[in-house]
């Protein structure tokens, strides 16, 4: 492969505004990379005393929608509170965060109250069925009820910012098998969503373009469909990580409609088959990107939501932690070239 | 525990400019944390074919110094080059960091040559000695080592910041199991070290006064030394995180001087001990974070370095990866109260 030969290089994701090590001299041939932990036969916990299984709705935390919503059919989709919330829904919000108070800290350290929502999206009745097992509405379904519970959250005018995201397999932090997703609506903005909107918006500033919207390369495409594509990005933080960028612009997720959902739901599904197929069905995180609350009521030109895929397959370590920049063995390019190229039956 | 009946609660790290939720419905008892991984005998690489045991000096990548430096004499420490560098001392470095040149992305994407000198620290000739195993001489000489060959380092004007780490244990991405720790040398200023430079700045300039100086809280102590203490930081970001920081100012590591850096070492050989024997020898990284080598004509009445050692204990998932805010089940004062009553044989 041709990164075997290069030097390693340094790339800005400009997105993000971080910096990301390419080093070649690290990497097995991309091709060869294959996660240790096969996720394909997901039994850290059995069907058996599993609460999101069909028949044992009364063993979880309470149901907040299903679909569909008639009680009396089989549901297919259940959006329920997560029994260990690392957020309080019972809690009083702090009065606001500039209002942020002195905490008990000696210099001027600030803390507010943990209020806040923390919600599962159970994807399916079936304790074996994966997200990409399911055909491309039935992810667009799930997709929706991300987007009715955001619509639901977003009323609350302490909420500031709701990350979307699933966890899969247990060294990528899920605690359950069953196929599932999380939602988390937060009182304040956090400094990576801001850091990105902030950057974002220096790049159409110096543009006058959204840079997402620009993102388009034949070298790190990896497929599209009607109204999204997948690629991998320039500065890849982690090996064979995906973006799913609308091609319209768009600011937040929560706009999408039913026919985008499914369309993204096929693309999806195409990007966690060819990730399953070529990487050995490694443990992986996605993450939807959205833009803050308080900038709901209007399209800004410069923010543009996207959904990121993340395969488990290295170690945070003290460098990464120490300096918040990634190495990352595998050129963008290379990543993006096998992705491509993966052969999924249909 | 005081932990199990309290309220979520969200604490802005005010030295890096982030938000931790502090989450304990999520935890078990702080003095029931145990890692699953004990890494008491790390036997993932044998002695038997240790490149970096007495006597295979000739399987390393090239020795940039020993001490002591007689080549007759029986090594106690050992810096050499990476074996696998993630970046590379033999090609040129971009002409400045403001001469950032587009890269082949299409949005105007931002790529510099990957330069930079990426060292080993060999801690001990003995394979199964860890870090903590020595004196806090032998300790205070491991530091030295690292602040000459920073000294080393920092002549190379395309050099602007030096990250110390070592990381111990397979999942704390260790490749190596014989005690070593590394040297970064990066021609970026990583942008976490320059919000933690701003953030710092910014407390500076509204209070006058440098935050880590101001920092002793005894609710957050665990242990201090002639010239240290360590803490629980008021917004750990994980579980048992520890902070060691000098009582004195000093924006630079590598000012330190032979005194401090045998003071030093038996500060954190306490606090190696403590971490292995409460929470069953975990896997752990720890970091140096000192200030860019820009600044290093005169000291920074706002900068101020500081060790931190993390435990791993969590796993980072979606959410953390989405947010860049983490979820800590453990509340700093409830860790700093465990850390302070461990008791150590002398």
């Amino acid at each position: 492969m041709a990164s075997q030969n290069r030097n390693p290089e340094i790339r800005k994701d400009t997105v993000n505004n971080r910096w990301v090590i390419f080093s070649p001299a690290r990497a097995r041939r991309p091709s060869d990379f294959k996660s240790k932990s096969n996720t394909a036969n997901p039994n850290n916990n059995s069907s058996e005393n599993c609460p999101f299984c069909l028949g044992r709705e009364h063993d979880c935390a309470p149901e907040i929608f299903r679909v569909p919503p008639d009680p009396s059919a089989r549901w297919r989709i259940r959006v329920i509170q997560n029994l260990y919330p690392a957020l309080s829904r019972e809690i009083e919000p702090s009065s606001s965060v500039h209002g942020e108070s002195p905490g008990p800290g000696s210099t001027g350290d600030v803390a507010i109250s943990g209020f806040g929502f923390h919600d599962v999206v159970i994807e399916s009745p079936v304790h074996s069925v994966r997200l990409e097992d399911l055909d491309p509405v039935g992810i667009g379904e799930v997709l929706l009820a991300y987007k009715k519970r955001i619509d639901q959250l977003r009323c609350h005018e302490s909420i500031k910012y709701i990350q979307v995201f699933k966890n899969h397999g247990a060294s990528a932090g899920a605690s359950m098998s069953h196929s599932h997703s999380q939602i988390m609506a937060l009182p304040v903005v956090p400094p990576t969503v801001s850091a990105r909107l902030h950057s974002m918006k220096e790049h159409f500033d110096q543009t006058g373009r959204c840079s997402l919207c620009d993102i388009r390369s034949d070298d790190l495409l990896i497929n599209e469909s009607a109204h999204f594509i997948s690629i991998v990005p320039f500065a890849a933080t982690f090996p064979f990580e995906m973006w799913i960028i609308p091609l319209g612009h768009s600011s937040h997720f929560h706009d999408i409609d039913g026919e985008k959902a499914a369309d993204l739901g096929g693309l999806l599904k195409l990007m966690l088959r060819k990730m399953s197929l070529q990487l050995n069905n490694p443990p992986f995180n996605f993450m939807i990107h959205t833009t803050p609350l308080q900038d709901t009521c209007s399209q800004l030109p410069y923010a543009h939501w996207f959904l990121q895929i993340v395969p488990q397959l290295t170690v945070v370590a003290g460098f990464e932690m120490g300096t918040g920049c990634q190495i990352n063995p595998v050129f963008p390019e290379d990543a993006a070239k096998v992705l491509r190229e993966v052969c999924v039956s249909t």
